[in-house]
């Protein structure tokens, strides 16, 4: 019946192409277009339409009349909506995934021993990529990834079609990728080098955290990072012994210390800022900073709860992360949208804010803000990239549809999402992704994993 | 593939039935069975044999040698575990769910207008059997409901296939069903009557709360569920408001004025519990309560977290519930395992506390108890009744797969369930629902939906 339809479309583009029409590359059409501009339009059956990976039209389905595309997905009883921003992950470490969950001490005993035994260009890449597979599929079209041997996490990216914003690692001790402390530093300058310009990638540095990357180091990498145009993103204000450390030696929070050595600029991604003053809050909005919201990941280690909804309301550049998988263990961000709307309300102790239209906000066109890409990404509006997701609303949760934003925080799933598109390229239709081969990057993963898994078994030295 | 290893087994079990194997009605094999038995055995390659409705061997694969099979089920890569067990629910407001989200004073400006307006039987049976059939889909084998017309949601769930403890609602106002107060006494006893001894359903009396059913009342349920033996479904310490007027009027606490008058006994399934001291965790204990925790739905309104975790390291009956839809949007209970976990975390401030596999026992075993059923549901034993689900490992989640109880809580999906199983009888098999016709349900479904949306859009009155 789909496929009907599809033909009998194509036969009136065709039509309409010998009679003049404009070629363009891509039409979505008839689907419940959820825009995220600045008014929320929605159009109940609307298309876009797609040229050179940009958005030329968007609006009510009529306004794909007169283009010819080369090709037309018919969203009829979808939802079509902006691609979801993922601001904060380590998406590598999918091969770590559920190991050492409910432990004490998981970090020195798990992580930290595991990296070290075990991260090698193999393990990001395919990590990486199997870890993309989940968030295409999950209907996520940018992240903001941070880890060792990021040229790999890059590759895959270019590999399959996604687009991220990409830190290499530095930090004060040995790490994976480089023996020296600070040899990330290097590391970073090369990879930054390499794929400055690309289309899907912007390389970035990584300082990991205020605790583990010293002043002096901070400020060289604000310095480069300055010249070279390039984002910085950095764990900050995460740990109870980061907020004692920097009162104790600065008589700061991290945010004020961070802000005294002058790291607080328009390129900061800041993953975490559960502990933030109301000043704090303040300087992040004076001093242009991105945040990354990372529920999921905070309540799971019962750190606290980020004043999210705070920032949000206060202009604050916030979207929403889902942590590396061995912190929040998915990587989509559907998955998240409940626990932020729930969460902060709890939190907050008020039933009444957080509501679920500031929240698809929040993971869409804040993301976009959080990175700074809000020019170009996050909303559906011409002019933009084409990053947009369609969601199938036959899961039995989608009925009854009162409220297309309640529908997507309260019910919706990952496994909702049908066809991702990232930059007008079709990356995953149908829940088939068409850039990679699944079955290699599966057969990697399990290769992998079951190594890990023998490793732990026989003790990790 | 799989139809081939399924040919060629039945082949097997053919000449083994030739040979005198003993005749059963069902096999699952080959799965990685999650028994949730007393010393939380696990086979990774185990079958369980079925016939009458129950478990007649639980074991390694083989296990089934000597029994011939009606119907083999490969579970080749797939886990099989006890059904989940919804402790709370009110199904038929699937036809509300997501109208009034983040809107203040719901109740009174969507809920009860919506209910006296448009509640009838037809709403209340089509309505029931969608959020069944959610279930199913989920991974629910039984359910805990207590709505109006309450012999509608029975006829449901015997047409469905699908195992409930039901309540039909006593309070002290008109009601869709009694247009006098407290006429829903007469009706629960009707329906009791009509329902007692059938195989799925067990009936039950559903006194609102403690603020809307007056003391004199519930004694009459008690002492005639006493006389009847059938359960008492009510909400508990679930609203500030109640506990500041037991408190002003008895100066007790809600659980302990319910004790007071002699309603807190093993026949009573407490829903919430959210505002219990520790004294009266210790009351519900020493009476052998049941409690339903319905945390996502408890978060979502802000009223706080019932110290679940406290209860269940004390011993007390405590299962999860997904509350009705109106509240918490799904049905499935996969998806409140995470939550259970994370914000129980959160809210004791300790990340080792609620590990995933007392998380899953609480959802199977622990709603067995709270339903006081642990006798014949619950966990995967010979004897017990065969209630189970298969799940599908081949989401993008759940691989790597180093701990089962982990990648349940923390990765898995509603949509990972491939087959459901209740009483020996597979009433969804590779996702299709065989019991309904889930179509003719939908069509329902959107028809009442749309009457009111319709309804909303004029105005309730």
């Amino acid at each position: 019946m789909q496929t009907m339809l599809l033909a009998g479309l194509v036969l009136v583009l065709g039509v309409m192409a010998a009679a003049g029409a404009e070629p363009v590359d891509l039409i979505v059409t008839r689907g419940y277009v959820v825009t995220m501009n600045a008014t929320r339009q929605i159009y109940p059956d609307g298309a876009v339409v797609i040229r050179n990976g940009h958005l030329i039209a968007v609006g009510p389905s009529a306004v794909a009349n007169g283009y010819a595309a080369a090709k037309v997905i018919d969203a009829a009883g979808d939802i079509v909506m902006p691609g979801m921003i993922n601001t904060h992950t380590h998406a590598s470490m999918t091969v770590f995934r559920g190991l050492g969950d409910d432990v004490p001490d998981r970090l020195q005993r798990f992580i930290f021993p595991l990296e070290h035994k075990l991260v090698d260009r193999e393990v990001v890449y395919w990590g990486a990529l199997y870890g993309m597979v989940e968030m295409l599929e999950g209907g996520v079209t940018t992240m903001a990834d941070m880890y060792y041997f990021e040229d790999e996490v890059a590759r895959g990216a270019q590999k399959i079609g996604m687009r991220g914003v990409l830190g290499e690692t530095v930090l004060n001790q040995p790490a994976p990728d480089a023996k020296e402390p600070y040899g990330g530093m290097e590391y970073a300058r090369r990879f930054i080098r390499e794929f400055r310009g690309d289309a899907l990638v912007t390389p970035a540095f990584a300082p990991h955290a205020p605790y583990t990357v010293d002043a002096a180091h901070l400020r060289v990498i604000q310095k480069e990072a300055d010249a070279l145009d390039v984002p910085i993103l950095m764990h900050v204000a995460e740990m109870p012994d980061e907020v004692t450390r920097t009162r104790k030696e600065f008589d700061k929070t991290p945010i004020e210390y961070l802000d005294s050595i002058g790291l607080l600029t328009k390129r900061l991604v800041a993953a975490h800022c559960i502990f933030s003053s109301d000043s704090d809050i303040a300087l992040l909005k004076a001093r242009d900073v991105g945040v990354a919201h990372n529920m999921v990941s905070n309540i799971k280690s019962a750190k606290g709860v980020a004043p999210a909804w705070a920032m949000f309301n206060q202009g604050v550049r916030v979207g929403v992360g889902t942590d590396g998988p061995m912190s929040g263990n998915t990587l989509d961000i559907i998955g998240q949208l409940g626990y932020v709307a729930k969460v902060q309300k709890l939190w907050n102790h008020d039933r009444n804010i957080m509501p679920a239209v500031d929240v698809v906000e929040m993971a869409t066109m804040g993301g976009a803000r959080a990175l700074h890409m809000e020019d170009r990404i996050g909303s559906l509006e011409t002019g933009k990239l084409a990053d947009l997701i369609v969601l199938d609303r036959n899961d039995t949760t989608m009925t009854p549809f009162y409220d297309v934003y309640s529908t997507l925080v309260y019910a919706a799933s990952a496994h909702d999402v049908r066809t991702t598109v990232i930059q007008g390229r079709v990356v995953m239709e149908d829940r088939k992704i068409r850039t990679v081969d699944v079955g290699e990057v599966r057969e990697h993963m399990r290769a992998l994993s079951g190594k890990i898994a023998a490793s732990v078994a026989q003790g990790i030295q």
